[in-house]
């Protein structure tokens, strides 16, 4: 799905090792294809990537994946085993911790808004740690935990212009700015990215979709 | 936490490894050291791994570093980079999908519960399509997969037990049924339980109270 986070972290796996691939773009959560349904009945959501004729489900998982898969060229995963366990460590933290804070802000308004808004500026103060003395996540370059944490760097400054609140900024999580900026000018980042216009359109759609149907 | 399932996965690694290690258990959720938050102050939970005086949080990372860091002995990972990234995507499903289910179902009562069965009949009856054809999740042997999902071997039946239901049996999933019994006779595994009846009894206990604070 074309503004998808999840997938775009396999995208850019896949470019940073330079594997050529084929897109299939899945109308999701509305419409999902057979196809979908039959390459991963378990869970039933993308990013799927198929290798061999063989399907994987579940972003993180195939990232690992593809490093394993493709030794040659650039490496996702950091080399020292406890760098790699800390890695997979914040990747989990992120996805446990700061997509449902995220995602409350963007579905509700009022009090139930607010609290979701103090809970995320907590949990993104907390990620920033991972950043502390770095430029990126992996260091000087990008690695896993960045391709983890980068669907942030382009959608919550859209999640914060669609709902007219600030989370990530110079107060209350500077390094996790600045950050977002550093991420998206590396080129195979900014290579592959949604458009912008159309995902905040679809963003403030969505929202008041949710909003509609509480 | 002594009769923690995820700090029995942990063991379990450190035992197929034939690490040597001191345990150090934690009075929690009510009562957590000052050690235990100093060593994983970002999730506050157990287990924690420290090894060279570096701290590790989240037990399937850390099974993961142990694989990694003592390469020698067992090998808890799949070698196949395809059945490594399945393994992964199973323990994953199991933690996201399996295990809140099961809490609702010790939790609640009435509707609430009724629902919550339910919900974890058919996810369990998911979880063992991972099974099929095999003895244990790694084939002829344990691995990866199977000190992730280990915890349920030994916790489901207690938590039948202590709400009067069945949802593993040969009814419903009758391979995961038969894979708690093989799992808990292998001779590492059954080296490292917690003990049944005090277990039992700490079941009922913490069952009541979270009826109570309804």
């Amino acid at each position: 799905m074309w503004a998808s986070g999840f997938a775009l972290r396999v995208e850019w796996a896949l470019k940073l090792k330079g594997i050529e691939y084929e897109y299939v773009n899945e109308d999701i959560p509305f419409n999902k294809s057979e196809e979908l349904l039959r390459l991963n009945p378990v869970t039933k959501k993308i990013p799927v990537l198929v290798y061999n004729g063989k399907p994987l489900a579940e972003s993180l998982v195939i990232i690992e994946y593809i490093d394993e898969t493709w030794k040659e060229g650039y490496s996702i995963m950091p080399k020292d085993p406890y760098d790699r366990a800390q890695a997979r460590f914040w990747a989990k933290f992120a996805d446990d911790k700061c997509t449902m804070p995220l995602f409350h802000v963007f579905s509700t308004e009022g009090e139930a808004q607010q609290k979701a808004v103090e809970e995320a500026r907590e949990v993104f103060k907390t990620l920033e740690k991972a950043l502390e003395g770095k430029k990126f996540f992996g260091g000087d370059c990008i690695n896993y935990l960045d391709l983890a944490i980068g669907w942030f760097a382009f959608w919550l400054p859209i999640i914060e212009e669609t709902v007219s609140i600030s989370m990530v900024d110079d107060e209350n999580a500077p390094l996790l700015k600045a950050w977002f900026g550093n991420f998206l000018e590396v080129d195979v980042i900014k290579s592959i990215l949604p458009p912008r216009d159309k995902t905040c359109e679809m963003s403030k759609m969505r929202r008041e979709q949710l909003l509609s149907a509480e």
